[in-house]
């Protein structure tokens, strides 16, 4: 598998059609809705784009780079050759109806076209249902990554779901934090040094048990403090859940 | 107000000592109960320690460095001269029953005895019923960091449950995703650099901007299946609650 198509001309496109270049794969075109970013993209990589599924070329594997909600759309159109996606929860379920050689190649990663990232840090989970094919992914991968690593879907489904609590919910703790600190017309820089001193935890083999706070006091009087000053009633099931948590689970 | 009594050995007291001392105040003496970490701050500081109350000397101001749950119990033995306490949580009402000066000195930092920081950084936030008291605490408190603000006491307790929400939970998102990963035998390292990546965000003005995620797409056929993958039920609630919130707060 040398001649690779890549789908999608956003974030994940970007750093991925360029990572598989630099380790000799040919990128036989970059397939786009999008054809701005598409063309951008396109004449990095010194390759041809287009926008039309007619003038798609010859390729010995498509690379689907697109959002969650748009996979399962573009799965049906290539239906021919082997193809992956590179989402971390969609599943292999968007290719039952699908023939041809298919799987996932997860980076576990989140990708900025506009900041620059160690690729070969970045750890490649790949799933698929033919075994064949999924060792040729992991052969492809570890080319681009010293980390590229066969799984079972529902491993990569607690992995994706680990991924949501380390990333996507530990912001929105950040972003809740941001919140109360605007809502007294208190800076946000105020809290910074202690985000940095704190964040240094997640350095530890077992963070739990570096907890500090009311909760791992059991300090219930603070608790029903807090849940009394939060008048939003969503944020105080979110603080009544994880103080709950905390206190039950040693 | 020149000479300061040290109430407590840990890790407040110790930077809050050192800082004191550094910037020109006596530490008459380090009070505590643990005769063992009081001698080692006293060296250091090269001051006096007990922990017999009758051995206490003359002092301007008490700073109390204790935990949450033992300042009360402190507080109702040193009830003749200008007291403060150190806690975010515990406000003005330990000193309910007191005829002293008293008031909170609050730095927004976690403290390690064997970690350096940035004392000039803190902010050290300034709550107390009395005007004069509290000028003559933001003026000493002024010589140790550049970020020593009065407060009323109602914020304080906001700005406590905001580093509540950035500190205490979300490093309890970080330890549930190390949780799940040990749970699969995966290496959290793996997440690592998706952490660090993603953790860049707190330096947004907006940090909601930047949601990302199945609840940001309210993708709830991914929700759906990740409640369903998550056995137990505490964690299942903190999953909902958080996603619930994101979903209906755009």
């Amino acid at each position: 598998m040398k001649k690779i198509l890549i789908i999608g001309s956003g974030n994940v496109a970007h750093h991925l059609s360029i990572a598989l270049k630099n380790s000799g794969f040919e990128i036989s075109q970059i397939f786009s809705r999008n054809l701005i970013t598409s063309k951008k993209l396109a004449s990095k990589i010194r390759c041809d784009f287009t926008n039309e599924i007619e003038k798609v070329q010859d390729y010995d594997l498509a690379v689907l780079c697109v959002k969650d909600d748009e996979i399962q759309n573009v799965v049906n159109q290539f239906d021919k050759r082997p193809i992956v996606h590179t989402s971390g929860s969609s599943g292999l379920s968007v290719f039952k109806n699908q023939k041809n050689l298919n799987g996932i190649v997860y980076p576990l990663q989140t990708f900025n076209k506009n900041t620059k990232i160690n690729i070969n840090e970045v750890p490649f989970f790949i799933v698929s249902d033919d075994i064949v094919f999924k060792k040729e992914l992991k052969r492809i991968f570890l080319k681009i990554s010293g980390k590229a690593e066969i799984i079972a879907e529902d491993r990569l489904k607690r992995i994706h779901l680990a991924a949501v609590f380390a990333c996507n919910f530990s912001t929105e703790m950040y972003s809740i934090a941001q919140e109360i600190l605007m809502a007294e017309n208190s800076d946000f820089e105020n809290l910074k040094p202690l985000i940095y001193q704190n964040f240094k935890k997640i350095e530890n083999n077992k963070i739990k048990t570096l907890r500090t706070g009311p909760a791992k006091r059991k300090d219930f009087t603070i608790i029903n403090k807090h849940l009394e000053t939060i008048r939003d009633p969503r944020l105080k099931k979110i603080y009544q859940a994880i103080s709950d948590y905390i206190t039950q689970n040693d």
